[in-house]
């Protein structure tokens, strides 16, 4: 039996712990598995292309256990009522290949981004960081603005998004929190006074959100939105005046702001920092950026945090996913147990 | 909302339906994707693995559907108690990404690999076939024999395995059946007579479990336990007896019986037979080879026809696997909604 988390139980459990208490639980398993990063099979995605977007599995594994996201990427989804990117996963037993643990993963990828942009930010931005830039107001952003308020302990969050009922959204979402909303009027005035700046929007072009001019001495930037070919947000500019910090630097030449400049510019991997192999921020007036692409490992480690926390608790249900006869070389004697008059 | 076929409903639905019934409907199916085969997305398969065996993602699609099928591969599971493969799939909608179908595969694979099997023979093999020689009475010998009985007419089954357990066990299932079983001592006394010779062992070695002198003139070869790097069952010299049947040639050349033989060495892609591009068999006297490894366009069919043939009836559940939000840019309202006094 495989135990199953349906997105109901996802929202429930979600709601039950609280969305900041979960993505704190899972920067503690995040940190584990990017300080055993060289432990990790890190295949390839694998995607399959169509007119209409992309669906794609993202395996990875360790030597005990192995891990697939299933995800699609629909840019004209929301106009006709679908979510732009759905997404589901697996962990499995990689001692005898058996499927362990099965999770709706729309909900659980949103609470890992968010989770591994504080994991970075934690360790990047600096120590006295209080107030965050948002530029993009869309389905993450609730989830970035929860995961620095608790990991990092901002509390004043500046929004600026081009469509104003989805900077309400926000606020609306935001307001029970007890931290400080400021709705503006463009991404200048979000970033004024900003310690952090975030850029999430959803454009799949290679669009500038935010100007070189824009970026203050000290600042930590956290792209997210810059997250496959041909899709950037940060005027290449900007990544000359900091050092850039990437999950895996195969996959963020391709699909990060780093798709914007040579393929030899210097980048660092965070395991390496988190293992005190690299630096990380070197002094109060460094600006740093993650280029977040995010990857198949980060999925690995939501999974297990939810395989392990929801254990034993009433959310998920076990579902009958391997056929177990008594005997392994007769599958047939299942089929034959069940209506032996018919046959 | 997604269907899922579990363990139980698989077994209950072919015990329902009948097995024999099932891969009847199920060529039809795996005959319209080999008629359109030059339309589907052909992926390699995408494996991992490790000391103790293989786990593998093989997606596949065409402009309207995709489909995937995770499955393992361990050896040494059955001395433990596992089953050596264990698999589940899933469809998506190309259109919006979004997964409709998962069921399991571990009985639905060896329904579509024996399924496939006849679809074959069924184009390939004499059609005054009458007796199936069976070498292997592993998990697969009574899909086979059953698939052969309902789709070819064949009426009397020879078996052979080293294990006698094995086919003490194949004889047991298959009693019900009202067809003639005749257990024999050895790969030579179970071809005599034999139209179609089936090689369905599970040993990871190049074997030779068939030899070149115990084929006769006008038989056809339905070699399925070569289906991996370093896994065949026939003598090298079987192959330049007659015509060999490939899936897909790629896919074959490593994983197949032609492994032995040069990669330049001819062969048929079953399709091509299908559309008539090809010929199949030319006369009663030649021998006809299907080098049988399973590709994903097998499993692709055998989840549509599981699909369409479960819907509106009581096999199979609703499950909740694709989050949706009332607005797609607010997906933290489906956490808010369900405890918005705890936020």
């Amino acid at each position: 039996m495989a135990r199953f988390v349906d997105v109901r139980t996802m929202v429930a459990w979600t709601a039950d712990r609280g969305p900041e208490e979960i993505m704190a639980g899972m920067i503690d398993y995040l940190e584990e598995d990017f300080r055993r990063w060289e432990s990790f099979d890190k295949t390839p995605r694998v995607a399959s292309h169509t007119p209409f977007g992309v669906i794609e599995l993202m395996p990875t594994s360790t030597d005990e256990e192995y891990g697939f996201k299933y995800v699609n990427g629909h840019p004209s989804n929301p106009a006709r009522g679908y979510q732009t990117v759905t997404a589901f996963g697996v962990l499995a037993d990689v001692h005898n290949g058996y499927p362990t643990f099965l999770s709706e993963m729309t909900v659980l990828t949103a609470l890992r981004t968010a989770a591994t942009s504080a994991m970075f930010a934690k360790h990047l931005a600096r120590p006295d960081s209080k107030v965050l830039a948002l530029i993009g107001a869309g389905t993450q952003s609730e989830f970035q603005a929860l995961a620095f308020g608790r990991a990092l302990g901002i509390s004043s969050f500046r929004v600026w998004d081009t469509d104003a009922a989805a900077m309400e959204k926000f606020a609306r979402n935001m307001a029970p929190h007890g931290v400080e909303i400021v709705v503006t009027g463009s991404a200048a005035e979000c970033v004024e006074g900003a310690d952090i700046i975030t850029t999430c929007t959803a454009d799949k072009t290679n669009a500038t959100i935010l100007t070189a001019d824009l970026v203050r001495p000290g600042v930590h930037i956290n792209a997210i939105g810059g997250d496959c070919p041909g899709k950037t947000e940060l005027d290449a500019k900007i990544l000359e005046l900091g050092e850039v910090f990437v999950e895996y630097t195969p996959q963020t030449r391709i699909e990060g702001e780093i798709q914007q400049v040579a393929p030899d510019f210097p980048v660092t991997e965070f395991w390496e920092v988190l293992l005190g192999r690299q630096a990380g921020r070197t002094s109060p007036e460094q600006v740093t950026i993650f280029d977040s692409v995010g990857f198949a490992v980060e999925d690995f480690s939501a999974l297990r945090y939810v395989r392990d926390a929801v254990a034993g608790t009433e959310f998920g249900e076990e579902i009958d996913l391997v056929a177990a006869p008594e005997d392994p070389k007769d599958l047939y004697s299942l089929v034959a147990a069940v209506a032996p008059a018919h046959l």
